[in-house]
This record gives C-alpha cells, structure tokens and sequence, in this order.
C-alpha cells in the first residue's frame, strides 16, 4: 500500500543507509555475531556517516536536521538486510533524549561532539538485578563526597545494552532515600565515565538473540562522579524517565513493522527459489494463503506505524496511542516472522538465514521498553478501566 | 487514535445520522428482528433523507456530493447503535455503482430518481444454488424472444440480500453459450421487474445474523425482460462484476473496524457498570488487559482503513490493498467481537444485547465479498506468488 | 484415534439412541427451533426411551444402571447429528444430581417415578438479574408463612432453561439474612410446583443459539410452598451448589467435543461434495490443512475428555483437572466450528445447515457451568496462584 | 491430572536418570552449549548407564527390556531440567530401529555392542542441500567399485544432528539411477566409518537452538564402503525410511508435552518468586490466567501423548494418529512456551534461564521429524481428503 510519510529527503537518506549497510555491514555481520558485539571502530564510521548527529543541533556537531523520521529509515533499512548496527541503536534512541532535554548547555558542549563522532559512545543504566520494570525499587545509590564535589557511587545494575562498549553511562541511582508515600522521589542520573575506578563491566549476558550487541552487568564500588556530570536536577530523574517513552516505544513499533515486513520479503524469496516434490515451494496454495496472511498483517502495522509518525511529529501521539502501536506491531511481528520462519523449513533454524536471525532477536521486542502487559496496562487506562 | 479522514462537511452528516439512527431505528430495531426485514416504509424515510442518493447526480434527483466517506459515516454509525438500516446496504453499496456506470441516460432518468426516493429499491442476483463464488458456472439464462422486445429469462438465485422488499433486481444471466476456452463469455446483466410474470420470491433464508436484512432464494419462469432493461453491453456482465470489488471490500473493512470498535464501547460500558464478587467487572486485571488488547487491535484497523480510504479517493486503492484491508479487519473484528462479548457472560449470549447481535451479524464478514480465502488467493497473487 | 471408554453395553445403548434421534428428532428440529422448544409430549417420549432414568434406582421406576457414560453418549450422539432433545439436559444433567443427594425417601418417592416418566420436568433457578455467578448476591427469598406450614417465596430469576416446560422448579432462594462475615449462609433450595399460584413465567429470552432450549425469565409474587418441599436442609443451599460441579463441566467438555468432532464430520462431507472453480473444495490444500488441523485437535480433545471419564468413574477427576477439560474442549470446539462453518463459505451461515446451528449453539459453552474464566480461578489455584 | 502410562519399573527408571541428569548434565550443561556439543566421553557414561542399551537384547549387549516407554521417561526427566543429552537423541532414537530392524546378524554382532557402549556413536545422513524433505531428489551417490568389494561413496549431506562426533554414519544414497515412473527406486543405506578416507566433516551449523547438539555439513569423495556394510537390501531404502516414522514422531510429541509442562513449571516457580511493583508476579491476575490456560493445554498434550503411548505399545497406533500428535503437540507446546518466557520479563531472554533454552530448543520440533505441514497432509489423507 502506497505510503506517503516520508520526503525526497528521506528517501535520499535511505539510499545512502542502503548502501552503506550493504558495504559495511552485511559482509562482516557473522563475525559481529561471533565476537558478541560490533568492532568499536564501526561507530567511528557510523559517526563520520552523520547517523548520530541526524537531530544534534549544528553548534554541537550535528546536522540539526531533527526529525524522528530519519530513525524509522535506518531501523527500516537495518530490519530489510536483517542486521543491526550494534548496541548503538541506545546510543541515539536512548541516551540522546536526555542529554538534549536536561544537560546544561556546558554538559553539551563537552559531550555531544564526542556523542556525535562516535568518541563517546554512550549507555543508559536503569534495571537492577531483582527489580526489573519496578525502577522505584532500585538500589544502587550515590553519597556526596566529604568535599562536596563528586557523588560516591555504589551498586549494579544489569541488562546494560551497549554496557561493554560505553565510554559514559547514564546511571539512574538513589541520591536520597525514598519515603513510604513516594517511593519514586530521591532518584537522580549520573553520567559516569567508563574509564573510572570502581567501574566494572561484568559478565556479558548471553541472549536469545541481538547477539551483535552486547548486554552487560555493570558494577560500581565508590566510583567518584564529578558533581558536574550530574544529568538534570537532584532527585527528579523518575519524572525523566517516563519523558522519552512514546518516542521509543515509536521506534521499537518501527522496527518491528520492519522487521515483520523483512520475514515476508525473505519468505516470497525462499519459496519462489526453493523446490520440494518437484514444484516450488510458492506453488503450494498453503504458502500463498499463509504469506497473503502475514502481507496483509504488516500492511496493518505499517498504516499503524506511519500514522503514528505523522501524528508523533505532530504532537499528537499519546501515550496510549504509543503503547497501542507497540503493542500490535510487536505481537503482530513475532506471529508473522514464526510463520516465515516455518516455511523456510530446517534453514529457518539455521542462523546464517536472515530469517532465523529476525525470530531471536525479535523475541525481545515484546519485552524491552515495557512489556506487552505493560503496554496493556497503560491502554486500559486511556480506556478508563 | 487522532483521525484525519473526515472533514466538517462528514462531521456534520455523521450527526444527522447518528440522530436519525437513535430516532427511527433503535426503538424499533428489534421488531424488524423479529419481522425479518425493514417496514417497506422505513426506505422511504431514507429516501427522504437523502441516504439514497449523496452520490447521484444531481439531475436524476440526487444530492451529487459524491465521496464514499459519507457511505463510511453510515457504516460506523450503524455499528456504533447495534443496528442496520435492513437490507438497503446492497441497494447504495452494490447495486448504486452498477447503475452509475453501466447504465443508459435513459435508464439512468427511468430509474434513478425512484432509486434516491426509495420507490424503486434495487438487489443484484448472482449466486446461484451451487455455484458459490465461481459466477462462471452459472446456469440461470435467457434468450431473446421471436420478436426480439424481450429477453425470456429461466433459472434460480439464492442469497439475494433484500430480495423480498425489491423492486427491481439486477439479474446476472447467460445470453449465449460459454466456450470451453472461455468460461466467462456469454453473461449478461438484466433489471427484472419484480412485478413481472413468472417472478417468484422463494423462501426466506433463516441466517445466524442479520436477522433484519431479508435474504431470499429467486427463481425465474419464463419472465419476460424488455431488451431496453439489459445494463451495460451484451456478454460482458464478467468483466462488470469485478468493477466493484475494490469498492465493496473497501466497504466491508470499514464496517468490520466500526463493528470491532462498536464491540469494544460496549464491552467497556458493561464492564464499568456489572458488579461480580462485590468488584466492578472492570476492576479485573483480565478485563482490563483483554480490552487494551482488542482496543489496540481496533486502532490498527483504523489505521488501515482510514489509509484506504483517502487512497480510494485519490485514486490509488488497489485491488490487493482492499483483498488485505478487508481480510485483516474481519478476521480483527471476528476476533475482537467474540472477546467482547465474553466479558458480558450470559448476557452476551441474548441478542437483546446489541454485542449478541454484533456477534451474529459479523460472522457473514468474513464470508461475503468474497471469502477471506479468496481475499488470501488475490493478495498472494500481488506478492507475485 | 481407537477408543476405548465405552463398552458393549454403551455402544448398544448408542445404537438405540442414534436411531431415536434420527426417527423422532432431526425430521422436526427445525420446527422446534421455530417454536423455540421441544413439544411437551416428546418429553414423554424421552422418558419411555428411558433417558430420565438411566441412573435413577429401580425402585423409583429408573434402570439403576448409573454411569455418566451413557449421559456422554448421548451427548455424542445429539451432537453428531446437530440437534438436541430441549431444554432436557437440565432435567438429567442439572436437576437429578441435588434430588439423588439431597431429597428425603419421601420426595424421592414423590418425584423421581414422574422425573423417569417426563411427566414431571425439572428445571433449577439460581442466577437473578444483576448477580451473574455471585451467587451469594441474590436477592429472591423466602420466609415461613405464619403458621409454620409454607415458605413465601418472593423474586425473580433468570437465564432459567427449560423454564417454560418446567413443573418443578428447583429455587435457590435467601431463608435468612446473609451475615458481613459470611456472605453464603442463609440460603436454601425450595422445589416449587410451577402451578402454583403467583409463580409466573416472563419473557422467553432469544438467544444467539439453541433455539429449541427454552430460556426464561421467572417471578414469584407470594409463592406458597410447602414446608416438606424444601430439598436438603435449610441454609446449606450453597455448599450443595458446588457439589455437582466436577459432572456438570465434564458433561459440558464431553459435548464441546462431540460438537467439534461433528463440525469436521459436517465440513469434510461437505467439501467433498461441493465444487468451485470446477474442483471440490476438498481439493484444495487450504482445505486440507485447516480439517487436518482441526482434526488434530478433535482427537487432543477426546483424549482428555476420555481421560477425564474414566478418572470420574474411579472418582479421581478433581474439580481442578474438569476445569481444565472444560477450558480447553469449549474454547477448542469455539475455533474448531468457526473454521469448519468457514469452509462452508455463505452456506455456513445459514441455519439450515447444521454447522450454523453448531456455531451458534456452541458459542454458550465457555460461559456457562462457569466461564472460561472462572475455569482459569479454578485452575490457577491448583497451581498454588 | 492423574496418569497411568508408567508402571513401577519405569518409574524406578525415572528416579535413576533425574538423579544422573541432576549430578552428570546440569553442572557442566552451559559449558556443552558452548562447545556445541557434549562431551565424547559422556557418551561412555551413557552407555555405563545403559541408556543406549534399552531396547537392544541381551545378546548384543543390551538391558532387552524393550519398551518405548523407556524413552518416553529420559525425554521427560531431560526436558524437565531443560537440558539434552547433545546429539545422541538421534543415535537410540533414530538410527536404533534401522540397525534391530534391517541389520544382518553379523551386522548386529560387529555393531550392536559398540552401540550399546557408546563407543560406536551413530548418526543418519538423509538431508541434502537442496532436497530438503523430497528424499527422492537426493544425489548422493554410490557405485559399485570394479572389484565388486566396496562402494565408492560420493556426495554431500548436511543437517545432520551427531555429525560431527559419530562413529558411524547411515548415509542414504543413490547406488542405481531413478526412473521417471519411479523417483523412489534405486536408494540405499550405507553404513560409513567415519574414518574412512574421503569422509569430510564441513561446518558446524550455527542453529537457533538445540547448541549441545552437533549438526554438522557431511561430504564424501571417493568413501570406499565395503559392500558388507549396506544396511537392508539395495535399493529398498525409501520404504525403510517411512518405517519408523510413527516411532520419531511419537517420541517428538512425548518431547513437546515434556517441554510445555518443563515451561509450565519453571513459570510457576519464577513468578512466586520474583517482585514487582511490591507484589509478586503470581498474584497479578494475568500471570494467573496465563498460566492456567497453559496448564489446561499441557493436560491436554499429556492425555493426548499418554493414550498414543499405550496405543504404541498395543500396536494401533497408525500413521495419522502419530502426525497428529506431533502436530498437537509440538504447535502447543511453541505457544506455551513463548506465553511462559514471556512472563519471565527479561530474563526469559537470557539463555542461562531454561525457558530460554527451551524457547529456543523447541522452535525446531514443528520442523523436524516432518513439519507441521508434512503432518497435515498426513492427517488430511486419512480424512480421505
């Protein structure tokens, strides 16, 4: 179905994404897989592509461009060739709201040009072990120094996206103890320098799939943070982190429209090449009606998604509306990319098929970014339930 | 979810009806129910509203404001009451487009007018006792009389929706022979007189829903049709039939997502007002994440039809968006509405409760129009399977 | 897939009511449906085939056989031929578990010789508008009238099958007031004769399905019944409402299975016979996976309900493992029968066609004898949730 | 729910190898799916155990206890610790029965005792790139050498589960040219040394899954086979192949129930014990009914593989009986295990939880052994369709 949310600017990028993903990534993409995350010399590349400065205002090096639009692209073009850009895509989808929303315009001036060229590459630290999506329940915590100039930080946290490779990592920490009536108050960010003593990145986690982007445990044993590197005020950071929700569960309602879109396209193309009992597999009425199931299911997550962008870019995209968006597509997507799965046969098992790698690294989609039952949760009071 | 499809003009129809609808239809509904069609009368009265005649041209008596918007704006009306307005759909939906194409300037004066009044209510025959969706083994036929004035018409139709409060039927026929080689040659299209000799309603067919829309077996003896009542050329009633599917599908969807959409209003209202265990019914976290689901699922279906929508009008809808249009939101709305009406517990299951009739009404959804197979064989088609 | 819970003696017993149900049942279902119920007089007919009295002892004028097998082959038998003997599955299924367990020798000897005989049909009222499955929320009571010989009984009840035909209505009614601590006392069950002045029948309800079961709302304005009709002891109604549970669900999962083993039955007879496009149906391989896949299921289905069996005759199926046949089988045969009635394309949605009657009829099963949900509660408490 | 498929012996059985899998497996089990494959030594201790000796008589070594039932319980007891016993599923389960059923009395003298030791690892080689389940389009193939004493095997095969430590290879291959009339003439088996010079071990396959179990890419140049160690007769080994399917896919379907209820319990027992938002997992309502209804389709699984387990033993179960089971099943036992990761949140896609394993694990189930299609068209012949 003919789409209309994107402009020649879009689709010019598109192009030169296409190609750059072409060359420098799909031919060395089984080696990222094996080492368990991207060379760290790729985000150099990605830097000098300009993908991290796309909404970085020109006086920080970016292109100022802005524009959430130009992220659905790339995370379109990276489903269509079946690959990722690392652990990078936190790097922008996640680090890079909060620093342009809350640092002090000296904390810009000293970190997005590094943001943007790909020197500092950046990290955000929320869940814990044993608290998982209930972030007023962590424990990690900060004291001032004696001399009042650095926060004397202490704790763990896990699931850390990007957490091998970071040069700075947001750390979401108590800096004052929450009270009985508001367990929420007292939280505050620190942005911490990996190359700090008292840092350790400690076992890589190994996942169902993503396996190109490295997840870490983190921890921290007096690591000393200049009271400088505090992102935002003291104390607000639980207000903060529910601010950049919409756009990134937008973007994982993106990806997985894409990624849906991708098993289809690599499904017709398996069935059309692949011959069983004499006739290829797209000559079964079975493949047909399956495949013209799982079109018409992403047609409906991408007319979901492309009017999300349009009423996102708008301002008009509720909270509802993006916990609707993620909701369906992801659920939509993990049914569609099984079924093309299926009709790959033993190959759909096999992980150098495209294929295979779209059902374990979208298994996760369901999950991060606040589960489906959060995502429910969130939709039934916009209900009024 | 924000919508864009409608204007003021759309806006300020959609509140005639809904008042029209609450006015004239709801008090009555269930006696047309149990009746098994509409009072002959009801037509008139949406003659009188212009309901029949938004998209003739103003000459033959109609308002000529064209735009199959306002024909969406009925159908989520009708949904959102629980209600229909009988069996007048085949009349604007199916039979209005054949009339506007294929007939004569003088048929167009001879029959439009009493077409937009409501005198003249129209159906279109072409199902055949067993034929089904594969028009081109039709039997039913007719042959030019000695003279030459007359097409004598023999044969049986079934599944006629409004058969038994017709006018005037637009009757699929064979006018010469197929040839092996070609099935589809020969059918021609004939408006039959239901007053005519030889004429005869057969049984009223005792459907799962839409127990308010009459739906009749025909059969034909020796019915004489005068040459100047053929519609379109000789033979080429094959080639017409196709012409309106896009149309008619389109249709469907938007029904199916208003329907869906219905289902979820009502749920929500049941299950804030019901009280079990000494709880609202709302208060259950089942209720809440059951509906969150079916609510995001409705918001996909919107999305998609609203899409098609504005591409119908600008010309772009094609045949497979429609086929996928109408698949997903039928087999959505299917879904949605069994859910809903669950969450009634027994009161779903009495059809004084309009989820009973939604429930029962829809199932026909994804039957009609052609069968979410056929839609599956259309759509695999375009992905070049 | 062999079975083997029936033995001789059943299969003989299913011989004979096969025979019956093609001789006295399926020539007149549809008039029956009309009418909305049985006649009266086939009650009889059904007590002189001895149906009433499988399990009631031979001194009441019963067989004395006892086994819940029969009832199961009964219910495999209505199924398979799309039909059902009324509202008279209360009579065995409900009703003559409480008179077996709870009537004194002198009630037995009172009812049971009409109960075996269809002179005196039972039917029991528990649910009330506005109270659904809270059972401890109902308002319909009795007090002792002056001189100690009467209850008074004042209410009203609904959803009541079998409530037109009725002559001895089992009523659960309030004796005395319900304490905060203790919601559930205080009830008790009157049998009350439906002759008896100011007991009234009100609306028959219509139903989505199972037309020929009468459904009506009940009122009972000063209802004299006689002390010595009370059945069990005063105030223990509701521990005697769970007792029959465990049978009532089991007979429901052994006719969701019956049902959805007769939908495949009905669908592969009927794509065998009817052709599109000059093939038949059956030739399809859409066809042929969604009957294999339905299928499949049947035979999952009747390996746990024929389990479930034989663990209720050696007395070890808990409430837990009938709630689970129960959930499984309905929502089951709910997909079973929708996928055969689409096979079926418009035919499907006409009543005259059994599996019309299936869809409609079967949709009931997963709400009462408690609803999927209430199974789930059940379930999840076995697992210590 | 109660089962009776097990007798004292089997469950004395049981109690040995949950005891060996908890000591010997669950330790060491992360480093196995590191290395992609267990240990050659454990392959001794399997043979100590007298895993591999079962079904094998006394004579060559074995227990001769016969009995699928055998298998049935290590299948569960590994599925319930969510471990493998690598790639040696393949060595008992499949190439077992070729060797007792068409192994010459020599053939089993030299084989047998290795086999049941576990010295001789076996592996079957059916796959080709290319041919995937069309075994009649294979092209590997053997000629007889000019001296008529061994034959020069050539070719390649690939998915081969136990490639890459087996002793010796069933090799399906060509050794005389199919005729058009007859595709399925001309295959036989061979028995390979994998010693033999020419015999080449290529990639290891990188799977989704199943990481303890090798699968390896087979190649052939020039493999000189001497002609006693043909398997059967030459050019019968198409209907040799069929010969055991019943037994294959029955131990899948015994495998899928294992890993639903293994899901079932390991969700259980995480959300009683993990925390959020103050509560524990298990007292949210979702969580409740989630797993209810899992519980209830495991139930049905286990009823449905316990009577197909007896009907094995007794002979009758037939070919669409053993495809529906599997397709039950393992299609089951996929949403089962996907609802039960994803309430572990997180952590269900970590890999060193075992729900991710089996998430994992399993993907393959409806795929080998005959995909869910090949088991439809199964069913759907039986169906007479």
């Amino acid at each position: 179905m003919r789409r209309t949310v994107f402009n020649e600017d879009h689709e010019a990028f598109r192009e030169t994404i296409r190609d750059f993903i072409a060359k420098e990534v799909v031919p060395v993409y089984e080696q990222w897989e094996q080492a368990g995350h991207a060379p760290r010399d790729f985000y150099y590349k990605l830097g000098e592509l300009g993908i991290f400065g796309i909404e970085v205002p020109e006086e920080y090096g970016g292109a100022g461009q802005g524009g959430f639009k130009y992220q659905a692209v790339i995370a379109e073009e990276l489903m269509r060739a079946g690959v990722s850009f690392g652990g990078s895509g936190v790097h922008t989808g996640l680090c890079l709201p909060y620093l342009m929303e809350y640092a002090t315009e000296e904390q810009k001036k000293r970190w997005l040009p590094g943001f943007v060229s790909g020197e500092i590459m950046t990290a955000i630290a929320m869940t814990e072990p044993g608290t998982g999506s209930d972030l007023a329940g962590m424990t990690t915590s900060a004291r001032l120094s004696d001399d009042g100039t650095h926060w004397i930080l202490n704790g763990a946290k896990t699931f850390i996206t990007g957490g091998v490779l970071a040069d700075l990592v947001l750390v979401v920490c108590r800096t004052s103890p929450a009270t009985p009536e508001d367990r929420r108050r007292g939280l505050s960010i620190l942005c911490v320098d990996t190359k700090s003593p008292g840092y350790t990145v400690g076992r890589k986690l190994e996942k169902i799939g993503l396996r190109s982007s490295d997840t870490a445990e983190l921890s921290f044993t007096d690591v000393r943070v200049p009271v400088e590197d505090m992102l935002g005020e003291e104390g607000k950071a639980f207000s903060y982190l529910t601010h950049n929700l919409v756009q990134e569960r937008l973007g994982i309602a993106v990806g997985a429209t894409a990624a849906a879109r991708a098993a289809v396209d690599f499904a017709v193309a398996y069935v059309k090449d692949r011959k069983v009992f004499g006739k290829a597999v797209a000559d079964f009425q079975n493949t047909k009606f399956v495949l013209a199931e799982c079109a018409a299911e992403v047609e409906a997550c991408q007319a979901f998604t492309d009017r999300a962008l349009d009423l996102f870019e708008e301002g008009h995209l509720t909270v509802a509306d993006a916990a609707a968006a993620k909701l369906f597509t992801t659920e939509t997507a993990g049914r569609v990319i099984d079924k093309c799965l299926q009709l790959h046969g033993g190959y759909g098992y096999i992980l150098e098929y495209p294929i295979a790698r779209l059902y374990t690294d979208n298994r996760v989609f369901r999950i991060y970014g606040g589960t489906s039952e959060v995502m429910k949760t969130v939709i039934a009071k916009s209900l009024g339930l």
